[in-house]
């Protein structure tokens, strides 16, 4: 029958006679068995039924050494089956399935032996062996608990021991194999992303200031604001000021003379003629179209991120300078001065971030918008479609001039062609008519 | 200078002589310009230095009727400026840009008049005029505040509006046009909503109350059990339930005999052999695909906004009640046998919803996993994947059966063939015996 009571007693399963392969299942606490179907399991009436000997055969803890040969057609396995079976080696392999497979691949592509791998670790990797990629890969694979348990089980077979099995069983061994896998690609990693964080931050503060001091923009706004009140009646007109996405609403008002030609256009034209510096506006914004790309909130999450790294790295610091250090571990000496470089940097990252919000907030207040509803992208976003707007209708207007340029040209190149003719034409009849006559008109 | 102080008195802007096109602005409120730049701007500095009568010339909320005409190569514009200006009748045209495009493609696709739409309208389309994406359409352009204001400054020239203009403004006189154009939508809409719904909730229903019951499904758990805790030791063993997750690592664990075989090709084997129902358990899974697919969340929202819909119906019901009702207008009788109907079908939906939750959380909890942790459709995409991969496991166990059959039948043939031939063999040779010595042996 099942189980009874809160406290389950351990159940008399069949022992196989040598390990098998393993279910990679996720066991159910005993605490969540309550009321769930499982209490009215019990897997010791299936034990009566199954075969258990052909499940030990069929999925057998070892296995041929190179049983890639068996991933062949039928056909030909079956008949190598009979020849070479004698011939191979049989491995222990307790670790299955996808897991052991990929492990085996990256043990292949990173071409150390274990014992390489496990001096690359203990020396911080001072000899550069270790690519950030292949860390982030070795990751993956930190021997769970479970699988500690069983390599335990069966070190006395190590030499039996499939690829995966051995490296898994001798990383197992090393103290604090994960913290100091992810300190390592923490370390190796760091330069790397405070530089990717670095320029984001300095865009803001950047074109903040720039939106703040611009005098152009403050002017272009100014005429804007002209148009709009000459423009606009009723409740849309009599404005003092507008919403900075206005900006991109100009060109969908169009000419009633040339549907080619919008406000934007047109904007363009009397900012060249009558505020020709206003026109340049784009010369004092250098740094929005970059700050347009900036995500506060990604931003502010690479930074915590960082900052979490940080800590487990120096917790980790802490608890190897607590324990006595074997001879060829340089965890401390090397993380130590790592710390202290990196939290300078970081500590400077940390300041510029809260610069930005401070300058951003500034300017978002600046321009009369609300700093809660509105995300740096958005904000410079839309100054930065501006910008492009802006720059491609001054090229139309560049192209439609030259073009009437050159049609003014031909115009009158053609008048004096024209002219030339009838001079031509007009000599000639003289000529004909004074040849004709014989006489002279004047 | 600026304006002074919170209460901003009306500036002196230059009116043009007529009507312009807008700019489609949003006007900053006035509460929010203190300590912004636009305290710093004054516009009326700008009017000193812009050609206005340029600008009224270039912007004129008057333009000519064909103006599609215009865009054409620049050339050609121009000649035909010359000859046809005179001939081309002038419209008003204060709605601008391209909402009024727009307006115009949907009118044109529409192919009724102002007057249709507006019966239409009243009478709740008794005569199926609208369709829905039109209906979609249209109120995309129900006429802004300050649409209303601009033309009814203008409602004298009529005449002279242009199309879109002259039907937003017709639209604008209906009492509650926006209102009863949503609930019009809202009421074609309905058993179209309503019959996206259902299914999915009687999916849920269904799904759960199978995976609650299926005697086959609580079996084949229980088998999946054993073998799980034959096959696993250490801390992975001696396990009284599993995460139903797990199911789908069970084709991760493969033979040591044939890669290509994995434990649930075997599983499926012994359960054809030993318990031959549950090798079918999909058949008590019916829905369990079907449910697989409801996101929670969205069906939540999907009825929460059906729910808001009716509301809103039925208090502009309550609105139109009130007021005295025009010859035509069959909002009232309309709509009101509507909500009768409606109200029954959503409460219908409202309890379905209910149960399924309940039975959801059953379902959960009777396999011992945490309700607030996973959504219908993590929860049954567990079963439907191992469903999926259950029936191609088989498929690829019959295949191999098949093939083998094969193979054993022409191994008989051959053998056949050949013992066949070994007698034709020892005939043919008994027969050169006894034609050489012309003897017989017995």
């Amino acid at each position: 029958g099942g189980p009874l009571g809160p406290a389950m007693k351990k159940k008399n399963i069949p022992q196989p006679s040598h390990p098998l392969k393993s279910f990679n299942w996720s066991k159910l606490a005993e605490n969540k068995l309550d009321g769930t179907v499982w209490m009215e399991l019990d897997d010791l009436r299936v034990f009566k039924v199954l075969d258990l000997e052909d499940i030990e055969k069929t999925f057998s803890g070892y296995q041929r050494q190179q049983d890639t040969f068996l991933i062949n057609s039928m056909r030909q396995k079956e008949s190598e089956d009979d020849t070479m079976t004698s011939k191979k080696v049989k491995e222990l392999s307790v670790i299955d399935g996808r897991r052991a497979q990929n492990c085996n691949i990256l043990l292949s592509r990173l071409k150390l032996s274990n014992e390489e791998i496990k001096r690359a670790i203990l020396t911080m990797d001072e000899q550069e062996d270790l690519p950030k990629d292949m860390l982030e890969q070795l990751l993956k694979f930190v021997p769970e608990k479970s699988d500690v348990d069983l390599l335990e089980e069966h070190k006395h077979e190590l030499d039996r021991m499939a690829k995966a099995d051995r490296f898994l069983y001798e990383m197992s061994r090393i103290n604090h194999y994960q913290q100091r896998l992810q300190s390592l690609y923490f370390k190796k990693k760091f330069a790397e992303r405070i530089a990717e964080i670095k320029p984001k931050v300095e865009a803001l503060v950047k074109a903040s200031k720039e939106v703040l001091q611009s005098r152009n923009l403050r002017q272009l706004l100014e005429v804007v604001l002209a148009f709009g009140n000459y423009m606009n009646k009723g409740q849309r007109g009599n404005a003092y000021g507008f919403k900075v996405s206005s900006l991109n609403k100009i060109a969908d008002t169009k000419s009633s003379i040339d549907k080619n030609i919008t406000l934007l256009h047109y904007l363009i034209t009397i900012l060249e003629q009558k505020y020709p510096k206003v026109a340049q506006f784009q010369e004092e914004l250098p740094h929005v179209p970059e700050a347009a790309k900036v995500n506060m909130t990604e931003l502010e999450k690479d930074i915590k991120n960082l900052s979490t790294g940080l800590k487990n790295v120096e917790k980790e610091l802490d608890y190897q300078k607590s324990r006595p250090q074997d001879s060829g571990d340089k965890f401390v000496s090397v993380v130590s001065q790592f710390i202290t470089v990196a939290s300078f940097s970081f500590s400077d990252v940390e300041d510029s971030l809260q610069e930005a919000k401070e300058l951003f907030q500034k300017a978002m207040q600046h321009f009369g918008e609300d700093p809660a509803r509105m995300q740096p992208d958005e904000f410079f976003g839309i100054f930065d479609q501006f910008l492009q707007a802006f720059a491609e209708a001054r090229q139309d207007n560049e192209n439609m001039r030259r073009r009437k340029e050159e049609e003014e040209r031909r115009a009158r190149m053609e008048a004096q062609l024209k002219e030339q003719r009838e001079k031509e034409r007009k000599a000639r009849k003289a000529k004909e008519n004074c040849e004709e006559d014989g006489e002279f008109d004047d």
